[in-house]
């Protein structure tokens, strides 16, 4: 292999490629980038077995070729070095990378005891703005469940069971709370072919590491994200980046059976105004079960508090626009505050049952999203 | 105790005192922080009985008193509330804190168990201005030893025998290598009474963690620094702060006698081409013994390397104004980094005698500070 590139291009590779942690420590080859000429350029290739990412750069190639060699240390390298044209060149295992008066020998392993990335010849199902599914995804992962013991919670499901009517809806659930984000569609960004050679699979679940990995990839300079969805794996496409990560397999919760449709009462708030007085709620939360509470008065005072035997306590009056009956709910410090966190738009909406039954956060301006809080039962 | 104050003037004195890291923690008072009353407004302390900050802010007091009260719960919540007028009020050992509708009460512990502060009568013994002082502690602050083998040079020297002469000198080093820095000061800004006041003391001691804290807080607002010295501690009055501290006792070592005064070479470089080439050699550096090889060629021309066998090699070449014999020798990647991070200008002056004597690193627009260097033995 003989190959010139720019140092720009390189860095920005690595720092995608680069990313991929590798939990296999029996399989040292993956703590490589696989390096490896096409048709589309110099390929850089990383992979945990579970996730895979490729990257794409322009260059002159003088002289095929593929090889491996240590992420970290080349990755390193390439940022050490100035701006400027990048020629690397493989001599049996060795990878000799020069850049003006700066020049490193690494030692390589053999491009074929990489692992083979999946192929899947399937065509794109869908094709999103890339901002509104980094939305989306921002939005919905700090509810996936932490906790191995249900693995199928531990992803982000993609329901596509009404991508004829143009929506797709991500959701979210550690069984404490629950996340929902509906994206629009545009109709010829929907490949019914794809549809139907999907059969009866409506949904899948895609770990939360793919769906991390991505939303910080998916940055402003490709407008278009195209997914793919095979058996096991799904495709993301976008600018010069390929994602593919393994699904999960398993039955996701029936989510919506768990949004309440009615409600007793609710309170209108101001986010800054709530957010606030949560956080100092939450300042007495470890030594307070986690538990704020939110009193509900019938004067468009609310009041949120908490106390701590040990620390002392504290009170936040806010000013509210409320309707329906007087009540006392107590949330969960964390799940509240997240949900306040992931709602975008000024005017937060609690719409609460009793302290017993689901409420339901969102905000006036988005109707994409809402964040299901179960109370702390008394 | 009742006083109003602004959100904004006690966020930042929280700031300032709640950095001092307590390591005691059979005293868990000293995980509080002292609020009382003085002429000068309200006073902020916090200490770890070695080290103690103050801070005064300016407030409307109604009540005199004294109370200690968490100081991480304290700061949080003041992080928390919007800026605005804060009412600090005490019932007992509880301390109520208001801002607007956010209320909070603190159990405090009774001010009469915090350890006393010591007393210090001492005047000034010189004034610097502070982004001076801030500077120097920078610079010498890496070379600092972290082994408490020598508990002596675990701290900075702070020599001042040529104080008449106008000139102070701060030193550190862990016996690899040793940075001086030299200031210059004012000769108004010398009190002659308070030297003539300390008998034989011409040099002290500083712990590191006062002069880390110190840099820290030395921002731009106060333009110069007081610094007095007594018996066992060190005073720093700057701005609205007063930070006080231990000395270490022993003697430090003669470090006028390690830095060589002829050398046999000289190189001339360019800061970034010498910094871009260790950084690169340092990639090898934990499979390597962190040896940079360092090599002077008559011609003008610099080669920096390092070699690790499992992992391959590097080797840049830097243009340089050199004189001298040709020579090669190896430097520890970190330390010569560190001389590299601390030199201010663009051109970097290496003096060299020998594979196995002590070099100097300095720039050539800075005749204050020079960084002495000990290579690795061959």
């Amino acid at each position: 292999m003989k190959i010139t590139c720019t140092q720009e291009n390189l860095n920005k590779a690595l720092s995608i490629v680069g990313k991929v942690i590798n939990k296999n420590t029996t399989l040292p080859i993956l703590n490589n980038v696989l390096l490896k000429t096409d048709k589309k350029g110099l390929r850089l290739s990383s992979t945990n077995l579970e996730l895979g990412v490729n990257y794409w750069i322009g260059g002159k190639i003088e002289e095929e070729g593929e090889i491996t060699i240590p992420t970290k240390l080349f990755a390193n390298f390439v940022a050490s070095i100035p701006d400027g044209n990048v020629e690397i060149k493989t001599r049996e295992d060795m990878v000799n990378i020069k850049c003006n008066s700066y020049k490193i020998n690494i030692k390589g392993i053999d491009a074929k005891e990489y692992p083979l990335a999946p192929k899947i010849e399937n065509d794109f199902l869908f094709k999103v703005k890339s901002e509104d599914f980094k939305e989306a995804v921002v939005q919905v992962l700090p509810s996936v469940s932490m906790s191995e013991s249900r693995m199928e919670i531990t992803g982000i499901l993609l329901d596509f069971s009404e991508i004829e009517d143009g929506r797709i809806v991500l959701v979210s659930t550690d069984s404490y709370r629950l996340a929902q984000k509906t994206i629009q569609l545009s109709r010829e960004n929907i490949n019914k072919e794809s549809l139907n050679a999907l059969g009866n699979i409506r949904s899948v679940i895609i770990p939360k590491n793919a769906m991390q990995e991505l939303s910080r990839d998916l940055s402003e300079e490709s407008e278009m994200l195209e997914i793919v969805i095979a058996e096991n794996q799904i495709v993301f496409n976008f600018g010069k980046a390929v994602i593919i990560s393994r699904l999960i397999e398993g039955n996701y919760p029936q989510y919506k059976q768990v949004i309440p449709e009615k409600f007793m009462s609710q309170a209108v708030m101001d986010i800054k105004d709530i957010s606030n007085a949560v956080k100092i709620s939450g300042l007495f939360s470890s030594a307070s079960n986690n538990s704020v509470k939110f009193k509900m008065g019938s004067d468009g005072k609310i009041e949120v508090s908490s106390e701590a035997n040990e620390l002392g306590n504290n009170n936040s009056r806010i000013v509210a626009k409320t309707s329906g009956k007087e009540l006392e709910v107590v949330y969960n410090y964390k799940y509240l505050m997240d949900g306040l966190n992931s709602v975008l738009g000024n005017e937060v909406v609690l719409d609460i049952n009793d302290e017993n039954s689901p409420s339901i956060l969102k905000t006036s301006s988005d109707e994409t999203f809402i964040y299901v809080i179960m109370p702390i039962r008394n």
